[in-house]
């Protein structure tokens, strides 16, 4: 198996089990507590963090980006190139929509229902594209400095948070917008409104490149981080 | 005292932390929020996780799998030999009746009472075997990456997590599933129910054996993966 | 781009981030949750938590305060000059604003709208004064004992933590706090108000600060704290 | 100031912030969310776990037990002598009791105020036993395997997972036991009630010292704990 191959393996399981996360936890969150949208939000966004935590930690050595735009924020810095960029996201895609079937069927409804949960607007819109920019600044921001060992947290913490702070619940993800049109429970979104997002989603993840080149012009490897922080201090 | 004897009474201690984190907490959820399923739920997952992630820390140096599907695992990567294995597995399934019937103990209730929760179907033994799979690929991706030090933190996310994304609310271990019949209470599960669960979990333990062979064909040691950090950086 | 311009942009971005985070859960809490005042600020602070270990891993190798009373203490202990202090402090009441104005546009409110919420009492400074007292010993006990690795860490748990034990939820901040008067929200604080919270800020920065003196009379640096764990286990 | 001066010191303002969080967000809790008692300790524990995850970060490197019967059990592994363990017992008790009072001003109660929260019975009595036996073996399983570094993530989760799982709510301290009873709010014991919770935390404080005996016959340092790692994986 080439190393391409694995890394694109890595995407569609890490993917998968990430939009299993987020469509999984929202039909539970939604059938145990019905009378509390906030307690509901509340699960489905402390699932999807806890999971990511797991999934970066695992996965990271081989690939764990699940997210088309992260994605193509490495290809902009160069750091893979065209081929493997592709390869990467035909994975998320992929692993994203299995994920929502698996989802589905784990709770006992039909294996694809299109969502007809609308989700539009400019205040939704202006969500989706901080959400994005933010997650592109924590992600680029830790791993340019180097800090890779904790992208995992990083991650897991924000978008915890993004659910709560941004007004779109923060998708922040491409393959997963798509896949969560598949489902519709809780975390659905209808198909039409996913072009609006998906268009926020790279706009956002656009600044976020620029804020990156902005604040961390060069990168950083872990030994020079930890030699920083000692001159820092001594 | 032998180093398997002291490994597997890491085991037996550790595994019945586990299931008095899964069925106190039940109890003590059931008792306090009886109104809201989903709430109950969310103090269960947040208390199993948070033991996770303590017992992990704490006993790892010893043993601290607390799961048969687990040590079958290491068994087949050929970590540990068959007598070993035996052992752990023996002091996994002792540990957890013990930690049951302290649980039931501790909230005043008789020392064994056999659950009547009956949980089968097509969709809860789908759930047990992607909650399995999962859980495999988790411990072992993140071992094999060289990533030792944060096993505790990804498997004590990952459970958090599947609490709330599979429909079986993530047994994912034998031994705990064998400890939960002997207490009727919000955690139980009927005798006539365990087998299917964990058949289930070992067809799932299976699965993450294979996908743990795909994606890590070759252990990683802490001193590389540090190295594969700086590389991809510099 | 001087270093300087650098580091307060990372502070403006930053604090704008964290701002979000307070306000934006706040709004999202108080929609959908809107019976239980517990949940929402249960939402509230693990969002806010989560999002500063996130903000606070990436931005700390260029700069990371987001709070003029910490960028305060740090020139006070001679490790900034008062230069970039007021460079810092500038980027941190800038990008503070910044955020109250996003998170309410993210909302569909007002860009900005003066809170009535009036927050005054002996018993709500000394919860501020404590605050801030607690906020400088957590991040200066970390970092003077050369643990900057896990300042984000400390500082997320401490900020989840306070907003629960301290009868003023814990702003600790003025910058933030002026954010908060933008707002008329669940985060908001009515403008008369803001004086009295950010005077107890400072008193307690200041008890914290020597707190720290008493506590931590040296610098240690991360190899030679690495070196103090080996002796005392050895 | 003496190093054991600065030590005490450390036990007095850490255990003032424990007690400062378990009682304060315990007030904080039961004011706004009245109705549910599980969501009050849910609060609760988070807040008290989050707490203490900063304050070990923060004061490890000075003296942070914040407990007498971890003090007890280091004095008995032989790490600290006498007048040592003696003058940091008692600064866990003054803080604790300053902690409380603080609480207690900050919320507009009385300074102090005896609980009238009678807790007693075989059922909680095990429940404290167990509690600080699994505290003290996490504490030391994870100190004695040269982890130092992850202790303050060990014990917070812990003891958010404890105060569910056992059913006392895990006090398993007797310098926080004492400092609670002069607090007649959510998280008070009553003095009469004080003695049976301490005599249990002090036999399970033996029986956790008899099982690190067992699990963890030397200590390990860091360095070694390290190549450990390494040895497993290679």
């Amino acid at each position: 198996m080439s190393v391409l191959a694995r890394r694109a393996a890595a995407e569609f399981v890490g993917t998968a089990f990430l939009v299993m996360a987020v469509v999984g936890s929202g039909v539970m969150a939604s059938r145990l507590s019905p009378d509390d949208a906030g307690l509901q939000l509340l699960q489905n966004s402390l699932a999807t963090g806890a999971a990511l935590v797991a999934l970066i930690v695992a996965l990271q050595p081989v690939s764990a980006s699940f997210n088309p735009v992260v994605t193509l924020v490495e290809r902009a810095l160069g750091v893979i190139d065209t081929r493997i960029a592709a390869g990467l996201i035909a994975g998320q895609f992929l692993g994203g929509l299995a994920g929502a079937v698996a989802a589905n069927l784990m709770f006992g409804l039909d294996a694809v229902t299109f969502s007809t949960h609308e989700r539009a607007g400019a205040g939704l819109w202006l969500g989706e594209g901080i959400a994005t920019a933010g997650l592109v600044l924590i992600i680029f921001g830790t791993v340019r400095s180097g800090r890779t060992d904790r992208v995992a947290f990083a991650v897991g913490g924000y978008i915890t948070a993004a659910y709560w702070f941004t007004s779109s619940t923060s998708f922040a993800n491409p393959a997963v917008t798509v896949a969560r049109t598949i489902t519709d429970t809780f975390a659905g979104i209808a198909p039409s409104a996913a072009p609006g997002f998906i268009f926020a989603q790279l706009a956002g993840g656009a600044a976020g490149f620029v804020l990156v080149r902005v604040l961390y012009p060069t990168l950083v490897t872990s030994a020079a981080a930890a030699a920083a922080d000692r001159k820092v201090l001594s």
